[in-house]
């Protein structure tokens, strides 16, 4: 753990990168029965089918792969503790199929800041963040709005 | 299952609802350990430390809560059959926690359609979405923008 990284802390421009993580064939398929059981999801015969071709994660699976990377990548760099959750998320977009077998890594970078206006002891962070698969292909991007502590008095 | 429901079926204004799903400790527990490992997504005693005050789900657990309602909405509406997948969502925004026991429905309003450019056999439908809890408030919201196939000439 690092020191504590509080919303002072949070430079514009700062940028993260974290990862990696591969993906199975078995957890995009379980993941998909839960939470997402489009055929596109479920298996490569009904992909074939559309215009994924063959097996894909569900959007939402990215994004938890996203944050499964970021959330360690914080933790392990001392952003935990600092970390009050996000209010959101603005332009979540799906680029590329995420494949069984793909390899990806994700980046952030915090590209605007400010204090909450109801809560002196909260700052906001909206970052640009990015997925990106073992070709270098961007599958998934969005801008992502968080909320860190403000450095105790 | 319902008449195949193409992208020209697709009226401004409609409006579905679709639930409900009894959200479970285990579950929201279980997927933080996988996700979203942050303290106030894995017990009450770490939560109390936090603005949260008690353990409530990661926000993409609630957004996988929403896809699994729609989609079972979606598969027995007759839905399913042209649904192309989605390519992202716009304001995206966690309102209020979903704890252990929230009884969720969904809401999901087109707003906005138009014809693919590049892909003719398409259209992109933009919806205005809502995830509800047992006591009528709006915990999450977003403006998906799918895809749907258009009727076969």
């Amino acid at each position: 753990m690092g020191d504590t990284i509080y919303f002072e802390d949070v430079l514009i421009g700062d940028r993260v990168e974290f990862g990696p993580l591969t993906i199975s064939r078995e957890e995009i398929i379980a993941f998909a029965r839960e939470y997402d059981a489009q055929p596109f999801h479920l298996s490569d015969e009904a992909a074939a089918q559309t215009h994924f071709g063959s097996l894909s994660a569900s959007g939402w699976h990215s994004t938890a792969f996203f944050m499964k990377m970021f959330v360690t990548h914080m933790q392990a760099s001392g952003h935990q503790e600092a970390s009050l959750g996000a209010i959101g998320v603005d332009e979540l977009r799906w680029l590329k199929p995420v494949r069984p077998g793909d390899t990806l890594r994700g980046t952030s970078e915090a590209v605007e800041k400010k204090l909450s206006r109801s809560r002196p002891e909260m700052g906001i962070v909206k970052s640009r963040a990015a997925l990106i698969n073992q070709n270098d292909e961007t599958v998934m991007t969005m801008m992502p709005i968080a909320m860190f502590r403000t450095r105790p008095a």
